[in-house]
């Protein structure tokens, strides 16, 4: 007998028939003698419903209220799920956040967990219920909800396995596992039996979608065994866990990233300290940068190109005008035309050929580099959207067999 | 200062509009220097929709379960308010049923208040907020959710002022204060300005659809004074307490209650014991008894007429068939066709003209009393419905003086 949590995203709980669904995979895997928590989010466009609902009469609502409205929808997800169970003749208890000893610190909106007890939970495992967590949501020492923001159910899903030593976490999400590319672009994308939790973080970093980057990150640090799989296929998905079996395949996928800007700075001063000046002022402002690109300095002057996500670019802007940095110097931002396109994979740090193996399929697709950056387990290079789905496809046929 | 607890229903917080008046009530009565609590029911439809939504999932979910949706009503309502409040500028706190301190027994749908604690309340009154707490809920001992079925909303607001010694409990409501008949079917109906306890809890059970009855008890019991005012007109409600002061009307309302089926079992068996076991069997079956009419015994048979209301008129006549009391007997059922009109007035005991005069307007209006029942402050008779709002209408004018 395991210990199974599984988690079901708001479109797999989005009505009644889909309620269902997830009830039989639940009762399935508590016949087959396991224990079963379940963790399901808001149904569908609850939340986005109850946001628009607040917006109406109060858009700068404070955030601990709208912590209470919006952890309404995971407790009508649960209820229901939980009477699906019933329906199908099996035992079930849903739990609130709180219930099931979710301790958060006090950040309204984007809460951290910082202890789950899951005593409640233990307690109806017990009398032989099947529990149904309200995923996204926890309790502050103010005895306040909280809500971990979004796709924070992957997050609970996560913490609760590894609070009870699940053997397994199932996340269940609208695609059967994690593939080597979007297998909607590129035909040839293959699904992986495993991955690393480093390779899985960056691959949900560069726009993968697939899980919740927090939930990587915490099932890393408590070795919690991810799977992702589809609620509708019932095949086996992908494993996300430390040590994967050896593989020849060197890139474990393929991404494009979209939400990209990129911003230059041209004819700074070549002076000490000017990428202190730019960079720790964004960072205090809390906008992310991703590459940094600085030209070699002439006549006193360089150039200073970075990108961030396309959402962040206007603030990024605004706060390097008011930085002063200079005499005749001008500032571009492209927010529209540039993408992102990765390689990931554990096993490229030892194996140098893989960034020249990339840069040749992209110049044999004709298609201009216009930044790059590496680090030990990805490579990304910046080129004009347009050809984003091209680049993908030609880095994936360069780099993955074709196994259809 | 006083401290001034608020309730408002459903209606009164349906949509975005709504929400914001209550929120201008509810800090006009702060600014004038209270502390104010706020009960609110779920917006509009909310637990119709909740409901509906169980049933195309599961017709006969678990009680707990169905507690733990139809909480989340309120969950949303309280936040919106709360956020409405802060609009208008001032600091609002919402609290949900746990939260406020509310502890019930474990009759999920219909659970007792068991005590209210009121300790959350108080900090967030002792920082200047208006507290917004959701009616109809509390915790039972195993920390799970209960609800306290339908209008329990009025019973958790006169909770919090009997737990708070609260100055006043105001109940808004869609009609401006209690009547001495229906105002839309009697043109004469006066507004009274106060009424005792036990009066509105007779024009409570006979259809006045005011106030909940168990809200009515509580303040009884715990000398609560509820007033019932409207949260559109702004204009003084009635009170409701212990000691009104004297006023010639002996008759405080006349009602029209015409969710009533009339049962008649012909020919029963003329021995001891019959109507124990006829009624004895009703009540285990939790069927509510109203008016009781036996024949005279004749031939050693008689005949058991009684009322119910019509949703248990089915079941009724089911359990009646299934008690075999004799042979010849018939049951017959009138659950379409008959009223109940009533006088209520905590002055008529001692005044032995009032069945008299009130049988005397029935005759001069030419309506037939198929049944009569009293107690101390009410005369109640049974009538055809087609000639109810008649009866209404000539009793009410042979009591309360026109005062327009």
């Amino acid at each position: 007998m395991a210990l199974i949590v599984q988690k079901f995203g708001g479109s797999s709980v989005a009505n009644a028939e889909r309620v269902m669904n997830v009830a039989r995979i639940v009762t399935e895997t508590y016949a087959k003698g396991n224990d079963v928590v379940v963790v399901v989010s808001a149904q569908g466009d609850t939340t986005d419903d109850l946001i628009e609902k607040a917006k109406e009469i109060n858009p700068s609502a404070s955030k601990r209220e709208m912590d209470m409205l919006l952890s309404a929808g995971e407790q009508i997800s649960i209820s229901l799920l939980a009477m699906a169970i019933e329906k199908l003749g099996f035992k079930a208890c849903s739990l609130l956040g709180w219930q099931a000893g979710f301790s958060t610190n006090s950040v309204y909106g984007a809460a951290r967990i910082k202890k789950v007890t899951a005593e409640r939970i233990r307690l109806e495992l017990s009398k032989k219920n099947i529990v149904v967590v309200a995923g996204f949501q926890g309790l502050n020492k103010y005895d306040d909800v909280t809500t971990l923001g979004r796709g924070g159910s992957d997050t609970s899903a996560v913490a609760i396995a590894a609070a009870m030593h699940a053997d397994r976490c199932q996340i269940y999400t609208d695609v059967d596992g994690v593939y080597t590319a979007d297998p909607r672009k590129v035909p040839g994308a293959v699904k992986l039996d495993e991955i690393t939790y480093d390779e899985m973080l960056e691959l949900a970093t560069l726009g993968a979608q697939v899980l919740n980057n927090r939930s990587v990150e915490m099932a890393k640090k408590y070795n919690v065994v991810i799977e992702v799989l589809s609620s509708l296929t019932r095949v086996p998905g992908t494993l996300v866990k430390e040590a994967v079996k050896m593989e020849k395949m060197l890139v474990r996928g393929v991404t494009k990233d979209a939400n990209v800007a990129r911003i230059s700075i041209i004819g700074v001063p070549n002076v000490p300290g000017i990428a202190y000046k730019i960079f720790g002022k964004l960072a205090a402002e809390n906008i992310n940068i991703d590459i940094i690109l600085q030209s070699v300095g002439r006549d006193g002057k360089k150039d200073i190109t970075f990108t961030t996500s396309r959402d962040n670019s206007e603030q990024a802007v605004k706060v390097l005008k008011g930085l002063e940095l200079g005499e005749n110097l001008s500032i571009e931002c492209d927010d529209t035309n540039v993408a992102k396109v990765s390689v990931v994979g554990a096993g490229m740090e030892t194996h140098p050929g893989v960034a020249a193996k990339m840069f040749e399929a992209l110049f044999e697709a004709d298609i201009n580099i216009q930044m790059i950056s590496t680090s030990e387990i990805k490579i990304s290079v910046l080129i004009d959207a347009e050809h984003a789905d091209d680049a993908v496809r030609a880095v994936h046929d360069a780099f993955i067999p074709d196994e259809k």
